[in-house]
């Protein structure tokens, strides 16, 4: 989580809201982003975007089943979509969000019956910081 | 819809589960995708997300409140997610999906309170052609 943490820090710097995440495969880091939908044009690159579709790049396969994948901020509906398809095994993730998180807020993407993967989750790591991460963006912007 | 249709069907003959999509702005088209997970070893690359990404690095822009997106069938938790931070205007699909959709089914989207954008729906357009494409695909397989 330092890492993805770290990640989210330098998204701040750059004017992306401060989010990273951090993949791993059978115990490796093999992808590690930050948010960055405006530097790239692009809506979906959600930091957890970004690490799945390199580390299935990388891999060579679409199905991530010994993934970790560690991301500061409770994951959004097509973050967790994406987390679903990819089939991922685990994730940890930081701050709750609950005006755009999906995991325990708003549809709740992993209790509902049409899922077809759930992965072990483990929230409100390094929670503190993340947060901080964001109010400062937040309060920064205003 | 017609050029959704093909791009499925062609997707359909590349052993993919046949899924195509197009999307217009301001009434031209300016992407053309099908579903292709597997060819392009990325599991978010369902057609909408395709023609999303395509379309926002073509403007030079994250938003697309001005599109109108076609797609053959109804979108997954992560599309329509996709399809809400992009602010795309307008949406049509085809078939309906109970397994996997969430639009009219599951976390049905697009009614949660915490969704940051709701496009325009209008479900059913080339449904039975749309529907055919998946069924002969599935058959097939089995």
């Amino acid at each position: 989580m330092r890492r993805a943490l770290d990640a989210a820090a330098a998204a701040a710097a750059a004017g992306e809201v401060p989010v990273g995440a951090v993949l791993l495969w059978r115990g490796e880091v093999i992808a590690e982003a930050a948010n960055a939908p405006r530097a790239l044009c692009d809506p979906t690159a959600h930091a957890e975007m970004r690490v799945i579709r390199e580390a299935a790049a990388r891999l060579g396969r679409e199905r991530l089943e010994e993934a970790d994948l560690w991301v500061t901020l409770e994951p959004c509906a097509m973050c967790a979509g994406a987390i679903a398809h990819a089939r991922i095994g685990r994730l940890y993730y930081g701050a709750s969000d609950p005006k755009g998180g999906a995991i325990e807020h708003g549809p709740r993407l992993f209790s509902q019956p049409t899922v077809h993967h759930r992965p072990e989750v483990y929230g409100g790591i390094g929670e503190a910081e993340a947060a901080a991460l964001l109010r400062a963006f937040f309060r920064d912007r205003r």
